[in-house]
Parts: C-alpha cells; structure tokens; sequence
C-alpha cells in the first residue's frame, strides 16, 4: 500500500471470537494471571460475574488490523480506553479508520475502536502509525 | 491489597527476555503477523535491520504487572507511546508507579513505562485502572 493512496476515512476491520483459550495462552505468554480473566470463582464473585478477557488481548486486534492494512508500519501510539468488558464467546471487531494523513512523515492518525457481537464499543482510542512506504 | 495501604510513588517491577516463540506465538493469538514481527528477509531490509517484538507484546507486560500488584483490578485507560524497538532477546522489564490515589472511586493513576537492559525506555504512558477492594 503506497501512503499516496491512502485517503481519510479509509476504513479496515478483523473481527475473532474470543476463546477460553485465548486468555490462557495470553496469559501464559505474558505472565498476566489477573484472577479476574483466569479463575472462574474469583471471578463470579465480582460485578462482571464471570472471567473477562485481558484488555491487551482485545486491544492487540487493533495492532493486528493495523498490521494486516499497513504492512511493515511502525506503531508510534496507542491510547485505548477499556469501556465494556469482553466476555468468553464474545465477537470483537477491531475497526480502523484514517482520521488525518502527515504527508511529510508518512504518519498516519487512526480512529481504533473494538466492538462487540452487540454493537457497542468495549475499547475506544487513536493510534498514530508511520507506514512503511 | 487493601486500597487505603496503597501509597503515592509505590513501585512493582516485572521482567522478561522477548524470544523468537514469544512473537509467534503472540502472532498466532492475535493474529498480527506484520513482516516486520515475522519475516527476517524483510526485516532485514527496514531501519531496525532486524525483526522486532510487537509492541503490544511488550506492553502487555505492563498489564502483567498490574495484575499481579492489584489482584482483581480493572483496566479503564492507558497510553502508550513506543519510543524504541524491543529485539529478540531483549530483557525488558515494565515498572508500574502509583502517581494519583482517588479514594472515592478507588481509582489509581499509575505511570507506566517499558525499559530495556540497557536502561532506555522502549515504552512510555499511564494508566488508570479501579483497585477491586
């Protein structure tokens, strides 16, 4: 993808069912044991009243979409917001779109945003990226 | 962790060495398989000369580290800006630091940053997560 034909708006998604698999292995890898996303009796216990996936788990199919729209890009930001909780089972669509081109430095703005099954956003943010070419 | 002995400036630290298996895997998981994460041929070529860790990868050590000093917290933001690249092999360890207390919410705001064996930031930002109790 040459950075001249990327146009405001341009917008990418990729969408995973989140398994109990997910988090183990995400856990596993990034020696996050929250008990929250791991132990199903800690977790009933708490207002989600179940294991919730680790919000970096959701949010890295930001980085995915990301990658996959723009190889090779380097990620320079990230804010995310973590405003629903994902559940086992959920679809989440992580859902990219342009919101500002620097010519200059071939960055790139982007409104990132992950949704579920239901429609509504469980994580909002921007990311501001440098495309490769 | 009761919340009223938590204090501003506390500080938790978590390390880890960033392998090959460790990028895979988390590729597979997330499924972010950007070249510059997955292929040495066209690694080689970009300005890192070489493939490097995605970053969501080493920021999920920070997550690691607050769930392991707050058990049971919830995540509702962070920033992260990616300052340098993490390499196979690199020891980076996420240090977590208490900078605002809001009693009533049981908020915390934490400053969040990535270091490498080095001593330089790989990853810099904050976080605002909700202590469980």
């Amino acid at each position: 993808m040459m950075f001249d034909k990327i146009s405001i708006d341009d917008t990418y998604c990729i969408s995973k069912i989140i398994k109990e698999e997910d988090i183990i292995r995400f856990a596993e890898i990034t020696g996050d044991f929250n008990p929250l996303h791991l132990d199903p009796e800690y977790a009933k216990k708490t207002r989600f009243g179940e294991r919730i996936a680790h919000g970096f788990l959701t949010a890295s199919l930001i980085s995915a979409i990301i990658g996959k729209s723009y190889p090779g890009s380097i990620y320079l930001n990230q804010t995310l917001k973590f405003v629903k909780p994902v559940r086992i089972g959920d679809t989440v669509t992580a859902v990219i779109k342009v919101l500002r081109k620097d010519e200059k430095r071939r960055f790139l703005e982007l409104e990132t945003t992950c949704i579920n099954q239901n429609k509504e956003n469980v994580i909002e943010g921007r990311a501001l990226i440098k495309v490769s070419r």
